[in-house]
């Protein structure tokens, strides 16, 4: 190409800089306003083209897509054999055995009977496996949802006192929890939930599975020092860590952390009953009723003072739920690279709650160590969750009288195991070297919910990471660009020391689109640039700066308030006596400098296609010195 | 330069593209985690280095700079000389004859007796004038922080029932107001009221403008059809009205408008005087008390449950007033080219209003058509609000009786002429031009104050605002590049139709930082682009895509979302045997890839330092073509 260029060219490769011929920067085609709207829309609600897969299908085609839209496992259906099969119920049976002994012991953070953890590990994992879209996660209660709704309806009905009312709020928000998980998905506002930061979930996970970890050992301990009989469960515990490294050590191994609850607790079960520890202080479950979940749709409070509660309680459960859901379906598509549309998964959890609030659940959502067992067992499709849930039911209807001698400080033992797992100490040394200020927000979450309360952890997430991005937004980034030696390229002379600066001319890059929230500092920050930039000069006996170049690559977008500051920047300059140039403005920018009549006032003469063009006009001379 | 290129060069202006040689993508020097976060710090409160004259100074000349930092008006002092003075005198004349009448007529939208707003013209501006920064704004009451404070005060208690209790929620607002406003300064989070963005202001502006307009038509026009006697009303209306546009016209004649209100209402109240039209039912002023402010730091509410709704009310006015001030302050500085310094105005503005707190005014901030008359006027320094304020304590102190015929339609008349001027359709134009959504925000507000309410109104304009903050960080702009014709320049391809793809190459531009916020949407929306080129690639019979290059320029920052997205990208791309390759990543970014080891896992030869580096590696027989 070098062969092509023309003899008036400055730089290479740039385009040749007599203005005459010179390629213009060009507004894009006018699209109308409606189309705008339109694609603006498009962007924000269904930027994944949802109905991409029905455009120029036969009406007959389009009904089975809309059926398989609804219902992903129609569409998997067609394509399952034996072999999915197998792993499914291998998968399906494997995550049984933990989550039963693990939804005993949520139930208690959520402070209710064990049976309810046990009804909701059956009815919202069957309507999940039918329309959801993730086919490794595994579904039913969890820890931190459980302590969650444990404490917030804690603070409405004390559950010792009106135990029939809580847990008809417990129900209500169940019911309200699915109604806005449904909601969401179905306005397509799925994308809410990504206000909370990757950062601010470690550290209110971390928080969470720590308060509920010492919370058991509270109890764990106080047993201890009650009778020696409980050594058997110290055994177990330690018999259980082992296996549980066994399983992290070598992969085929996977089922053996994951049926070492179910083992302790038929074991531990089994020692409580023949010495009957529980006569010498062993506190035990005691009884669980027999029998599938009973239907409770009359339970709900739709009027009267818990029922405001009930939607409060359930929207701030539903969101963490949903986060918690939507992280790990998301997580395993891209292990195994299939697509989730989040919105749609939104639509499946909020249907399962509403139908699960019906049957005397309450609010379940994917679980982080069920789902990697899941995973690790082989799962293919949600198939597991279906074979889960029926092992649960067969369990409710035929063995739940058998766990009355269970210690329920096994239970804490099984409890602080799963959740210690939500401890990512890796997440939080990789956010303190990427960035410290994600590392404030998880630890801010993370010390709330241990030293303050869940919601106070909760809080502290949401409004750091609302803080980081206004942070964002107020204070963009600028740079001063130079000039790579031996090239036309012009970069932050920060990152690259031997990027040379021109004499006479600043070339500022301001990193962001400039906004209401940004525009005055830009402004503010270009003026600051150029002063000390000016009295380097003259310390330096350099020429005086005559122009300012602004590098406009990054500024996707101006609204008024921005277009008023370029236009403050560039009278301010003129009064100077130096000249402002604008450097690649992108399409939609170059469209609103015209529409403000900006262009007019700065001259199309004054705007370039790139940086290297604007030098090589503002110093000629530097051009044919490099030529 | 043409003649420097290395014969193995593909693209001559970019970098040599033989690997050995070309430039590598540098992470800048490791600052270390105290400087980083010193920047950061600077960045966001200190980005005016409000110090910088401090540097190397004697004691002496520091304690001088610091008095002059804290009072500008002793800085100004060594350049004042008579010249200067007269400017001043005659502004400050000026605005006195328009704050008189104005002031008796915005106590009133206040609910407030009319000397109430006198004394908020003597107090405020004189505090203002030794504290404040800007040169031509002018102190005092103004129409929608009197109808705001109005509204919010009267919801509490009704001014007519109790107006004591009503008069010391006012000055308690009235204080707090004065205390957010220092405290946002002292604590420099000035920035926070550019989250009210100008167009969501030009809106709420307007609309009160109406509200306020309406509000005394019907007053007007009810007395109207009352007495034939205020014909002279109408005369004087259309007296005024006319000076207006003479004002307008030529701006010799700026002081045809600015005294046309005293004039007016000088020549009714004598007409009123001498045919006792008051009798007949003209509504007149009655009684002012004479004498300037007395004392009310007595009257401040500090307990009981007027204190919390002081506090609330004070936060709300304090803000918009705050709002008004800065926007008119940086207005003329820009004009006049100075500098403002937005903290240190506004810890003026505050000690201001909690001076006047405690002195019997209500909040006092910056005039729109006051300061605009005053600049208009020649006004040099703030010496034109202290000779406002001499006046209106001279009118205080011997003149207030003369306003006793003063008729209230008149009033009304001059309000409405002033709140007239706050309605800019010409921004309302401009902005629909620029920005449909900053339309949006504008027509929200002022519907929402029109038809529902101030409160509302502002509530309407802070939502959307933010609204448009957070779509701008989910959904961040991205773009398919392709190749300028005779040029390495890559540029957009919907801006530049010319601009032709690269076979094999699919170059994807991602023009913001990705965050947790947007982390998602960017993975999602890549994988989008990627699938639809795929397709079209098949349909066309051209190569198959076999390298994705994500140009990072625009990228200013990523957070540990982000890093997981591109990693997840990247993986996925693997996984269909297309490369993945980044180019210009900025300093932050590589920073942050190389200390997530993403830079490991990707490899460094996969990220160039410009795209058509990337695109000579990627398809060197096409650079070879082209040479």
């Amino acid at each position: 190409m070098s062969g092509t260029n023309p003899p008036d060219g400055g730089g290479s490769g740039s385009i040749r800089n007599n203005p005459d011929v010179r390629q213009r920067v060009l507004a894009p085609p006018k699209a109308g306003l409606l189309k705008d709207f339109k694609s603006v829309v498009e962007e924000t609600f269904f930027h994944d083209a949802p109905l991409r897969d029905f455009k120029g299908q036969t009406p007959a085609k389009k009904t089975l897509l809309g059926i398989q839209a609804v219902f992903p496992i129609v569409g998997w259906a067609r394509e399952y054999n034996l072999r999915k099969l197998r792993g499914d119920v291998i998968a399906g049976l494997t995550i049984a055995s933990l989550c039963i002994p693990q939804d005993i012991g949520y139930a208690k953070l959520a402070n209710l009977d064990p049976k309810y953890g046990l009804y909701s590990s059956f009815v919202p994992p069957l309507v999940y496996a039918g329309m959801g879209s993730s086919r490794d996660i595994a579904i039913g209660p969890v820890a931190v949802v459980s302590l969650l709704l444990g404490t917030l309806c804690q603070a409405v009905i004390d559950p010792k006192d009106d135990p029939d009312n809580y847990l008809r709020l417990a129900f209500t928000a169940t019911f309200f929890a699915g109604v806005f998980q449904f909601g969401l998905g179905l306005l397509r506002l799925g994308f809410l939930i990504d206000f909370l930061s990757h950062a601010a979930v470690v550290g209110f996970m971390g928080g969470a599975a720590i308060t509920i970890a010492l919370q058991q050992l509270k109890g764990f301990l106080g047993i201890k020092t009650f009778t020696k009989k409980t050594d058997i469960i110290s055994v177990m515990q330690s018999v259980f860590e082992n296996a549980r490294h066994g399983g992290k050590r070598n992969k085929k191994l996977f089922w053996v952390p994951a049926i070492a609850p179910l083992i302790s607790v038929i074991i531990s079960t089994f020692f409580v009953f023949i010495t009957r520890a529980d006569k010498q202080g062993v506190q035990i479950v005691k009884h669980i009723d027999q029998g599938i979940n009973p239907l409770s749709y009359k339970k709900l409070f739709f009027s009267g003072k818990y029922f405001m509660e009930g939607i409060r309680i359930g929207g701030i459960a539903g969101m963490v739920a949903l986060t918690e859901a939507v992280a790990i379906a998301r997580t395993f598509a891209a292990m195994k690279d299939y697509q989730i549309d989040g919105n749609k998964e939104m639509i499946a959890l909020g249907t399962m709650n509403v139908a699960g609030s019906l049957t005397s659940c309450y609010i379940a959502t994917g679980s982080f160590s069920r789902s990697a067992v899941n995973y690790m067992a082989g799962v293919h499709t949600a198939v597991s969750n279906i074979v889960m849930a029926i092992v649960v039911a067969l369990t409710l209807e035929f063995i739940t009288p058998l766990f009355k001698y269970t210690p329920n400080a096994i239970l804490a033992a099984i409890i602080i195991s799963a959740v210690l797992g939500l401890i990512d100490i890796d997440a939080a040394v990789l956010i303190w070297k990427i960035d410290k200020l994600d590392f404030l927000a998880c630890m801010g979450a993370f010390f709330g919910v241990v030293f303050v309360s869940v919601e106070i952890g909760l809080l502290i997430s949401v409004v750091i990471s609302f803080a980081k991005i206004l942070l964002q937004v107020t204070r963009p980034r600028t740079a001063i660009l130079g000039k790579l030696p031996n090239s036309n390229v012009y970069r932050n002379t920060l990152q690259y020391p031997d990027a040379a600066r021109i004499p006479g001319i600043l070339i500022i890059r301001v990193d962001s689109a400039i906004y209401f929230s940004n525009s005055n500092y830009v402004r503010e920050r270009a003026s600051r640039w150029l002063r000390e930039e000016q009295e380097m000069a003259k310390e330096d006996g350099m020429p005086a700066i005559k122009f300012v170049i602004l590098e406009m690559s990054p500024v996707t977008d101006v609204d008024t308030s921005g277009i008023h500051s370029i236009e403050e920047l560039f009278k301010s300059l003129e009064k100077q006596d130096i000249q402002l140039i604008l450097a690649n403005p992108g399409p939609v920018v170059i469209e609103k400098l015209y529409a403000s009549k900006f262009v007019e006032e700065i001259g199309e003469k004054n705007i370039f296609l790139t940086v290297s063009d604007a030098v090589a006009h503002c110093a000629p001379g530097l051009a044919e010195q490099q030529a």
